[in-house]
Formats: structure tokens, C-alpha cells, sequence
């Protein structure tokens, strides 16, 4: 009797991704699955699969005959490297194959619902429902491999900055400002309520003022809102937070982390530091404070040539505070046609637009347009040179023009620029050779934005933001006007993420509060312990978090997170696979005294 | 208008560990906390604190009057580097201090409800109350660096051996058999709920299904059980799993994994491999799963002496199945009083013996023990040979014996030997010079355990582990015999973590529910999806978990993991900073469909 476990014999010598044509001669044992069998000449050829890679096997027909298997069967191959006759080249073990003589079969398969292949047609719900077949398809494991590397290299460079991992805690306390909370009810206290967190935020905080200095760490968060196609109810953010910095320390920190990782796994060179812009710079060119710098077509501000033109709608739009801005479409005299110029129209009026002014200056009559009637001489030359690009000026171009108030000037030709794009092809490839990665940072962020719907403002980071201006305008402030520390880091045009200097002040705090409507009592009952917290000594501090989900994806092109997450939920928050959620015994429930209510007891009258 | 933002000129040049002689003579700003001031001679000296470490400042009386502050107010410190008159050689910045040029007061602090010093002697609500402040002490800075350093090594050892981190959901599937689940409900599917995972068992049995072949996670788990002291309702655990591999595998990545985060993090050089011992030799030994072998005093089986002694106990004990065994106390003969005695019996009492017969063979009389008088000539010789440990018999010595059912005898006597190591004094000291790090495999555990209460089996490791037997004994098993293929790591008594090969084959699982009295039926209710997955051509595979709170704790020498979690929760789960759990408004419960009942309701007759 040993407490030794002998090794069956059964067990791989080598992975399939591992023998060469140094190996030929040696008697191997290769465990994987059937990646496809055929029989050619009185031979019968297996491809065996596993993460490494694929080996090919040959049998002859009686032991192929003596043990029936077909594809994803789990084999023991037990036999002898040999000289492949016809090597495949674009294999790394294609210059060998295995000569088989023994074979197992570990496991076996049915015929799987979807195909284990790389260009998988299925629905959605099918590759969710069978997702262990689905994760065996080779774009799947490389995209789960690749996060999984790209994470680490991230990780190491935190660690390598003196940055520590704390781990928050998931059952925590439902927060007051922000997405709805996903919530636990709690069986020792009755009638109380965990909630999982939305960012590990105030803890992160919390550790700043426990003089912690550097703190990073890989955290799960959860919004329960309606999912669009790219959210999850859960995803995975790289959270930060440093003492005794300012912006830039926490642009520099982000820039070595993301250089360090773009090289370890990409091989690619960032610049050593990211172009900042401020969010009104941001809005006034691109129309949006996440812009696609990959391409042209800025807006351009027409403020000083409205005057010029008798277009009444562009006076009328500077008349009443608003703007009048263009951008220009080059040779989208051509390329843009009456439908598309409709649609796009749909799409502005969609956005807020009363309409959509455009002109093609190189068309003569109708096709130039509604407004090119006051584009006549010199009035029409001087708007084309204001939007020329790179001074060049092209009859074939469109112009498309904006004329509301700012944000629905922004907002509709940032839009439309950002569809243009697409539409004509301008974006360069999303990976690979000629992919551009246009990291940016933007700066200077309104502190607040008022919520028509519920009428008031709204932090447009979040209420620990700290100001620009630490009086926040004195007693009688111009709210709309002032100015955060919050930044963002932009890439491609999509937000990777978001971070802001802290509010250290708790009277700075408590004003912050204030101005968003929550009172003393308010801000003891929700806040209190980080207005306490906030009162010992609280460093300086600022950080930054950025959603890993959606930049593994950008790092490989793929437009879905779904991709790089192992076990995604349906657009209903609903795991397919494993059939979450789920109902539960009652006395489940008794015990953490809740009962089913209103849809809850419809559906289910005995519950 | 820039996008940049200039440098704060407040902000620290060099830590508060960093300045040495060859800084002598620069300008400086130091940023951090005030841990002590003093006066001495017409001399301010002020000890300014960061996670780096302690440097001192001096002001002149002027520059601290025309600024109060005291302890734990947050300063920064414009000034010049000279060397010290009284040099402190323990701080490693003690050969320098910073004359005080100008010093602005970053953050106040009013005195803290605890005092920021190492020995801290304050309630633990008081420490959890204000964890920010608990945390600023010196030992928990130091427990949760170590804990961040020790993760990433063995991580990164995960990591170079070919594992890929695999993000597992935590809004998942209540789990059929273990510990109660923590439910979230859900707002989308009325009368659905989450649960969240106790493990990621399943997911990672799912990925070797999926051929991801390697793969491990840092994972939070949850469990919501009556907490112990040393217990949390969400921990940390190292969770990994392996596709083709018997047990030498997993123990050999495990022996590898810990070499190099004992190497990396504290210096020592663990042996190359762990002891293995089978699960009855560990009872037989040391009457528990998970043996301290750090110290003597082993059980011994008197099965062929009792028949030469004519006490009545044990033989009775023989003849109804059980065992008698007894541990050898070097010196208890003096070292353990009738005192100790009586309470070492009435700890046997409550771990379900009928009462405790000892021995003291160098003591004459009643001193010697009620049962010496069974011990006289040969009969109490060959006893004595039996129990010498080493060869060496002292007349000093006491034995204790147990006499009962074999899971008595070994829990009794087990639970003894651990407490009498501890009262006198037989353990090394837990960490630092001299300690010891017993590393040991435990295996072959029992296939399932017997639970009186609920009148039926239940898996002793968990229902997908393996059995050795891979017939389940046929037809009509003896379940009670039957072995296991799950294995323990047991570092100095404490059990680290646990795993198993798991089975592979959907029969097997099938038949081992069945054994389970989990039906047909009910299986596929509960496991469906395991069991499909598993028809696919699963991989033969095994896994470990190791809990890294208990672990990171053992590494530092610390009893609780409270010291090594940065923010614990009470043992009525409750987080006495930021409160939770906590009331929440009923429409947010409204909202997920579920309302307060039974006790909810009624300390909240209005809800």
C-alpha cells in the first residue's frame, strides 16, 4: 500500500503541438481530441488536436476497424514519430506524423450540435448553450489565451511600479449615486441587503487615505442594467488608484502599462507618451469626448462666415447661443449619394437635428444641394477654403452642416462623421498590418451635466471627482461651467476608460454633495463613512479603471466582448449554459427572508 | 489653455523611506503623515510617514507655530537634506533629516479613535469601525504587501508553467449540494435568482471539457455559513485545474508553485517534494486528516497488547469493533497536573469519548492513574515498549488512552495531542528563525461519509471526484469502503486547500449521483449540463484549490485571516465601515420582484 500514484500508461509523453523532426524514432503516447480522420490510400489518417496543436496519426485499417471513433472522440495514441512523406508546411508539426501502435479512446462524443471549426456559423444561443464546445474553436481559445497574457503583462507592470493587488470586497453596500445594484439579501439580518459593487471605488479611496499609495487590482464589477450587445451584467476592470500625484503621474503610469503590454503581446511600439486633448477641444473637432483620430473630417466652427451667408437657419442658430459648424466629406460629391444624403438626414433628426443643410459644390442645380443657392461667389469660396483639408480643396466634396444649440451640434456631426467612416471605408484595418492605435487622452470634463428627465445635475464622472477649482465658484456658482479633474483614455474612439483626481477635502466633498441636491442628512446617511474617512488625513489622491473586456477586444480587433469573455450572459442577463438564474426551493428563500413579489408571484401564484 | 497640467508644487520628490547620505545637501519635498513629534532643545522634530518608511524633519519653533498640526495630519515638506547629529542606525533613512524650508498642511486629522502604532490593543469592532485607520498601522501594511507579493508568485509561477487565467462568472447557478448560497434575484426574470459561487468547480471542469488544458484563477468564492472566527463569507482561494494528469501531476505543479513563492517572498527553500501519506495512515498516526507532523507524540495501536492487560475498557472496546490507542506525554508525568487532566478529559467528553484513562508509570499510587493497576510487571513493560518514542522510555512520561468506535478513538485522541503540544510548549515557533513548514499530501481519502443527521451519504470531498474503483464496487457496493482519488495539502496541521482527479466518464458521474440518492431525474435538474458536457469527449482531469487568506496567514504567523483581508467582515458578516448589509428602499426591491417576509417583516412591520 503506497500513497504513490503510479502514472498510467495511457498519459501523454508530448503534447500535439510539441513533436519535430528530432523526434523521429522515439515511441510517444499523445492524448487529444479527434480533430478530423480520413482514409487515403488503405491508410487512415487522424488529426489530433489539443491546445498545443494538431499532430497527424496514422492507423491502419484493422486498428481503425477494431475500435470505432469519429471526431472529438478523446484518444491515447500510443506509437512512433516517423518522417512525414508529405509534409504540410504551414503546420509546425508538419514534417512528422505518428505512426500508431496502440490507441484508446478516453472519451467518446456524439456528433457535436456545432462544429468544432474557425469560421463557426451558428446562432448565438446555440454556441451559448454548448459553450465547452464552443470555447474548443481555435479563434476562441487563442482570444481567451491572448486575454490572458495581455492581463498579466498588465499586471506585471503595476507590480513592477511599486503598485500593490487589494482584493474589495463583492458584498458590500449598495451605492447611492449611480447604475442599479445587483443585490444580496442577507440572512442573519433580516431585511438588510448586501449589494455587489458597481467599481471598487470608495474602497480604493478607503485605501488611499490608509496611506496605501499605490493600489491597482482586477476587479469584477456589476451593473444590473438592459444590456446592449457589448455589456455584461459582470465585467472585469483594472482598478487604480496613487497618492500625492497629479494628472500626469497617472497618465505615466498608464502609458508604461500599456506600452509594456502592447510590446509583450502585440509586438507593436506605443508612443512613449499619449496626445491629451481637452473635452472642449475634443467636442469642437470631433463632435464627441471619446473622437476616432484614425481619420479626418473634423468639424469646423463657421461662426465667422455666418454673418457672410444669408442662409436665415445659420444666423438663426448663432442668434439664439447656438452653433454652426461643417464637416467635409472628401469626394463625397461622388461617393454620397441622394439615398445616403436621406438617411443620414433620418439619422441626424434621430439625434435632435431639425433637419440636415449639406451641399456639393462641384454639383450644378438640385444635386448641389438645398442651400448651394447661398453659396455664390465669394461666400462659397471662402467656406470652402475654411474647410479645406490640409489646404487642398476639391470640387467633388460634400459638406454637411450642423446649425442648433452646441450639444446637437456635437452630438449630430460627430455622428455622422463617425458614419461617413465606415461607410466609405476610411477607418484603416482594426488589427494587424496598417491598424493605427490611437491612444488619446482627454482632459478638463464638465463636473456636471443636468438630466433633463429628472431635472437636475448629475456628477458627469462621479461625486468624488475632484474640481478644478476647489471653491467651486464660491456661493453663488455657475454649476453648468465648472470644471472636473476627470479624464478619460480614448483609443480608436472607443472610451477604454475612465479616472479622475479626488475630492481630499471633506468640505469640498460635503459642498460637492450640496450642489447635486444631497443634504446633510442625506450625505451622513449615504456617505457618511467616507466623509469620516475623508476627515483623518487624506493624501491627495486620483486613479483611473479601465474596462479589460473591451480592450482585450480592441487589442484583437473584435468588435463583441462576448468573444473574450469564457462565460458570457445573454442580452436577458441569462447564462445559457449552466441556466442562470434559476428558480429556488422556497425555504431557500425563507431563509433570507424575502418572499416572490409582484411579476414574481403572476408568473408563479404558488410561490 | 493647455491640456496638460503643471506640477503641483507640494508634490513629494522622494518618499519617506527613500533619502540617504548621497541625498545630503539636495532640495527636497517630502509628502506624508505625522507620526510623532517632539521637542528637544529649541528643536521641533517631526517623524513623517509613508508606506516607504520614516524620515525626520525638523522645523524651528516659528515654522511650527505659525502652522499647528499633530499627529496624522498630512504634510508636505519643502527642505533640505542634511546629515543627522544623532544618527538613528534602525530606520534605514536614519542618517539624514530635512531642515524645514516652508511645510503646508495638505489634510488635518482631529486625534484618531485609535492610535497608529504596531501594538495596538483596541476592540476589534473599534479596528473594523475604522478600518481606514487600522490599516495605516505598521503590521497591516506589511501582512497586505506580503499577501500582494505572495499572490503574484504564485501566480506568476501558474503562469510560466503554461496556465491561462480564465475569468469564471460570479452571478451564477445555486450549487445542489454544499454549503447555502448567497442568491441575488433577478430583475429580468421575475422569481429567478443567482446565486453566487462557492467555487468555480464546475466552470473549471467545464474549460477541460473545452481543452483549455491548464488553467487556474485567483478566485473570490462565497459561502454563507455561521462564520467562525477565523472563517469569512467571501475568501480567496487559488483555484486550478489540469487535463491529462494523475495526482503526481498536480502535486508536482503544486510543490513548484510553493518552492517558488517560499523562495520568492521569505527566503527558505521548501524540499523539492511534499511526504505523501493515505488518508488512514493519517488517522492511524496523528488522529486527524490533516496531521501536524511538526511534533511527536503519534497514536498508538494497542490492538495486540490489549489482550495481556485485564482492564475491562478496552478489551470490551476490541470486541465491539473499535480500536484502543494511546499517545505517549514526554515528561507529562510531572508537566501535566490533575488539573489539566480533569479538563483534557472533559475535552475528550465533548468530542463523544465515555471518559479519559491515563497512566503516569513513574508515579506510585493514586498519582498514577486509575487504570495503573491494570499496568503492573510485563503487561505495563511491553506497553511501554510499545509507546517509546525513539526507543527512549522515561519514567516521567504519560499516557493517555482511548478506547472506542475507531472515529472517536482518532478524533479524541487527536484533538489531545494537538492541545497538549500547545500547553507544553512542543511547537516551533510559527514563523521566522526556527519555524518549521511541514508541508503533506494527504490521499486516498474515503469516497463518501456517513451524515447521522440527514440518515444518508455524502461525498466527503465533493460528488465529481473520482473514485479509485472506477466500478464503484459493482452492483452492491459497500459506499462505506470505498476510496477516493481526492488528496489535501496540509502545511503544519491546516489544511491549505484540496482537490481531486474528478471523473471524466458520464457513467461514472451518473452512477455516483445514484450512489448520492440523487435520481435520475433529479440529476438532470441539477447536473444536466455537467453530465452533457461530460458526454463530449471530456479529458481525464484533476484539480487543487488552495484558500490563500489561510495560507498568506500561516506565512506571516498570524492566527486569523482578519489580519490578511483589508476589509473583513464581522462574524455576522457584517462591514462595520461602510455598513452592510443595510435597509434599501422598497421600489429597488420592487424592482427584482421580491419582498421582505418572515422575520423582515417582523422587525419592519411597514415594509
Amino acid at each position: 500500500m503506497t500513497s504513490s500514484h503510479s502514472r498510467p500508461d495511457w498519459l501523454r509523453t508530448h503534447t500535439c503541438g510539441e513533436l519535430r523532426e528530432a523526434n523521429v524514432g522515439q515511441s510517444v503516447v499523445l492524448n487529444g481530441w479527434v480533430d478530423a480522420r480520413r482514409d487515403h490510400g488503405g491508410i487512415y489518417f487522424v488529426d489530433l488536436r489539443d491546445r498545443y496543436g494538431i499532430t497527424q496519426v496514422t492507423l491502419t485499417p484493422e486498428q481503425s476497424d477494431a475500435l470505432p471513433f469519429s471526431t472529438e472522440f478523446v484518444l491515447g495514441v500510443h506509437g512512433k514519430v516517423v518522417q512525414r512523406e508529405n509534409p504540410n508546411p504551414d503546420r509546425p508539426t508538419g514534417l512528422i506524423e505518428v505512426r500508431t501502435e496502440r490507441i484508446e479512446v478516453l472519451s467518446p462524443s456524439p456528433t457535436p450540435p456545432i462544429d468544432i471549426i474557425d469560421n463557426l456559423d451558428a446562432a448565438v444561443d446555440t454556441r451559448l448553450r454548448y459553450r465547452y464546445l464552443d470555447l474548443r474553436r481555435g479563434p476562441l481559445q487563442r482570444n481567451l489565451i491572448h486575454r490572458s497574457k495581455f492581463i498579466a503583462s498588465i499586471r506585471r507592470a503595476f507590480e513592477d511600479q511599486e503598485f500593490i493587488e487589494v482584493e474589495t470586497p463583492v458584498l458590500t453596500r449598495a451605492t447611492p449615486e449611480g447604475a442599479r445594484d445587483y443585490l444580496v439579501p442577507s440572512r442573519v439580518h433580516p431585511g438588510q441587503f448586501y449589494a455587489l459593487p458597481q467599481s471598487p471605488q470608495i474602497f480604493k479611496q478607503i485605501l488611499m487615505v490608509a496611506g496605501y499609495d499605490r493600489y491597482f487590482q482586477v476587479a469584477r464589477c456589476f451593473r444590473d442594467e438592459d444590456l446592449r450587445a457589448d455589456r455584461q451584467p459582470e465585467f472585469t476592470q483594472l482598478d487604480m488608484e496613487m497618492s500625492f500625484v497629479h494628472e500626469e503621474d497617472v497618465f505615466a503610469v498608464w502609458e508604461g502599462v500599456m506600452g509594456r503590454a502592447f510590446r509583450e503581446n502585440m509586438g507593436l511600439e506605443l508612443p512613449q507618451t499619449f496626445p491629451r486633448m481637452r473635452w472642449e477641444e475634443a467636442m469642437d473637432r470631433f463632435g464627441s469626448d471619446k473622437p476616432d483620430t484614425r481619420f479626418g473630417m473634423e468639424l469646423v466652427d463657421l461662426a465667422e462666415w455666418v454673418p457672410t451667408c444669408e442662409f436665415r437657419v445659420f444666423q438663426g442658430a448663432l442668434e439664439a447661443g447656438g452653433r454652426v459648424m461643417a464637416i467635409r466629406v472628401p469626394g463625397g460629391g461622388s461617393s454620397v449619394s441622394r439615398g445616403q444624403l436621406k438617411s443620414l438626414e433620418s439619422a441626424a433628426k434621430d439625434l435632435g437635428a431639425k433637419g440636415l443643410a449639406w451641399w456639393k459644390p462641384g454639383e450644378e442645380g438640385g444635386a448641389a444641394g438645398p442651400v448651394a443657392k447661398f453659396m455664390d461667389g465669394a461666400v462659397g469660396e471662402e467656406l470652402l477654403a475654411l474647410t479645406a483639408v490640409d489646404g487642398a480643396t476639391t470640387d467633388g466634396d460634400l459638406l454637411l452642416f450642423g446649425a442648433d444649440a452646441e450639444r446637437i451640434v456635437w452630438r449630430v456631426l460627430g455622428d455622422l462623421r463617425l458614419r461617413l467612416a465606415r461607410q466609405l471605408d476610411l477607418l484603416p484595418p482594426a488589427t494587424g498590418d496598417g491598424a493605427q492605435w490611437n491612444f488619446l487622452w482627454v482632459t478638463h470634463f464638465p463636473m456636471f451635466e443636468f438630466d433633463e428627465a429628472a431635472g437636475r445635475y448629475f456628477s458627469s464622472h462621479h461625486p468624488f471627482t475632484c474640481p478644478e477649482d476647489e471653491t467651486l465658484g464660491g456661493d453663488e456658482p455657475d454649476v453648468s461651467k465648472l470644471v472636473s479633474r476627470a479624464y478619460d483614455l480614448v483609443l480608436n474612439g472607443w472610451e477604454l476608460g475612465s479616472g479622475s483626481i479626488r475630492i481630499h477635502r471633506q468640505d469640498v466633498q460635503a459642498r460637492v454633495f450640496e450642489l447635486l441636491g444631497i443634504d446633510a442628512s442625506e450625505q451622513q446617511l449615504k456617505f457618511g463613512f467616507l466623509l469620516e474617512a475623508l476627515s483623518y488625513g487624506a493624501p491627495p489622491h486620483g486613479g483611473f479603471a479601465v474596462g479589460l473586456d473591451r480592450l482585450v477586444a480592441l487589442t484583437l480587433g473584435l468588435d463583441s466582448i462576448r468573444d473574450v469573455v469564457a462565460f458570457p450572459k445573454t442580452t436577458s442577463a441569462a447564462d445559457l449554459m449552466c441556466g442562470a438564474p434559476s428558480r429556488v426551493a422556497p425555504d431557500q428563500l425563507a431563509e433570507v427572508h424575502v418572499a416572490p413579489a409582484g411579476k414574481a408571484l403572476e408568473r408563479d401564484g404558488s410561490a
